[in-house]
């Protein structure tokens, strides 16, 4: 079932507690692109890069089943930069760095085979982004999911209320829901979130795990998997999103069980991203590597 | 099978975003001994009271099944007093004033015919005084449970380590494990736990669950109850500790399966705890209401 992908491709400066990497393949349609790719044959993405972005990681893209007719090469531009350092605890970073630089001006254009997805995943970007994108389609895709980020609820607040309006599924993490919701408590905070449009939403809790609110008050729970070394957390919550829209489109089935199995997906993903710096525990998996950890992650919860 | 609980029997101040309580029933012993009440027909209990605890507080732990040979009054003396302020997010609090009072000179005399317990939970103390409960003991119990706090891993820490060599298992909060373990990582930080002397152990992490540490690096996850409103999280870990001894004693099978049941138990106890203040919304329970709330949280991971 065709899944479109909109997001960033960006080069990442990491330091965390682990090491340092001065420029590395990131971008939420990266992360999220190549966990869904284990999915489903074909990820269409959408975004934009530079001059600057290396042919191999065009060809890493195309190797995890990423259609790349989507990504715009702005020769003369450079990729989008992002710099970031982890504290300690792993649970709060500061931005150090962001180039825009072909995000500035990012149109996204949709290639003619694409207008017809039946699930789309919304990356984080700005709303007016998002909302372009929406308006190119031929077709009300089955499923709208999204993320978004505390720096849209400022100045882009309007947009970002027009995009919740027509979306099905939101994923957040837990202080954005506050901040977006007014409310401290999260089951206040995701009933709220649900009036402003999505159906379905999902807050990402990072080490505490994810919370899926369905249509009728339903709730659901996948803990994260307890992990010895957690090296770099950039891009959890994205693979998060590509393995949750992965198993979604490959079974193409969004009833609530399903998504509370696409859940426990998700959460089996991010459990590998943040093993390694930046997608590099991500691109050498297999199925078979998936399934056992997310049996594991099961078992951790399994009473029998 | 018999269940020995040791800990304080005290007056709570309390103030939380939902009200002011001047002086209500505390002490980790009621907690404890209150909610393992709703498991067993007989909770034993030693702990220290003044002339100034009102006998309607004594029925009351009767009528939940607490056996008070063991609670020592001293007529002359004051009841240990705690008075805590919470934050608006429930997470953190400051203590406003502690009065030891009869606490101070507490000297735990065990009951003869509660010195051949074979389950015994040591609630939250000095841990000169819970090696002193230890030593007055007829027989080893089946399992010898404490708790502790980072306060005693100061000047009382060699205590605190002789104490950890004579326990099978350790209840502990996330962010105590790490100040004892000197680990932040809560993987690492629960091994080097264990080599000090609990082979089992659970962190509590409050509102994100609680994870047990079995003999055989096994892991088992519980996670806390969603809910709109957390009133007063007071007590919660103890009686978290209540429900989980509570179940043991009652079933008499400390294998990993049961703890991992009793776990769920503890963590269903605990989400009845915070919705009122002081133990309030713990006195008037059933065997019912529990097993349709434990049936909730088990709903909350059940793919099914």
């Amino acid at each position: 079932m065709s899944l479109l992908i909109v997001g960033t491709v960006a080069f990442d400066g990491l330091e965390t507690p682990f090491g340092v990497r001065e420029s590395i393949l990131g971008g939420s349609a990266t992360y999220i692109g190549i966990s869904a790719g284990y999915f489903v044959d074909k990820v269409n993405l959408v975004s934009v890069v530079g001059g600057d972005f290396p042919e191999a990681d065009i060809e890493l893209l195309k190797e995890k089943n990423i259609d790349t007719e989507g990504l715009q090469i702005i020769k003369e531009g450079k990729t989008f930069f992002w710099k970031g350092k982890y504290h300690n605890d792993m649970n709060s970073r500061d931005t150090l760095e962001t180039q825009l630089n072909v995000l500035e001006s990012f149109d996204p254009l949709i290639p003619e085979n694409y207008k017809d997805c039946k699930y789309l995943m919304l990356g984080n970007l700005v709303p007016s982004i998002q909302l372009k994108v929406l308006e190119q389609l031929t077709q009300r895709p089955k499923l709208v999911a999204m993320d978004t980020m505390n720096l849209w609820m400022g100045a882009t607040m309007d947009d970002l209320k027009k995009m919740l309006k027509r979306v099905d599924l939101l994923t957040i993490n837990d202080e954005e829901a506050r901040q977006l919701s007014e409310e401290n408590n999260l089951i206040k905070a995701a009933e709220k979130i649900k009036t402003m449009g999505p159906s379905t939403l999902i807050i990402k809790k990072g080490e505490h795990g994810a919370l899926l609110f369905g249509k009728e008050q339903e709730i659901f729970f996948t803990p994260a998997l307890p992990l010895q070394e957690v090296v770099d957390p950039t891009g959890a919550g994205d693979t998060f999103a590509g393995g949750l829209m992965g198993h979604l489109s490959q079974t193409d089935d969004i009833s609530f069980s399903n998504i509370k199995r696409a859940l426990v997906y998700a959460s089996t993903m991010a459990s590998f991203c943040v093993q390694k710096f930046g997608p590099e525990a991500l691109v050498g998996l297999s199925s078979e590597v998936i399934e056992s950890r997310k049996n594991e992650l099961l078992s951790l919860t399994d009473l029998s």
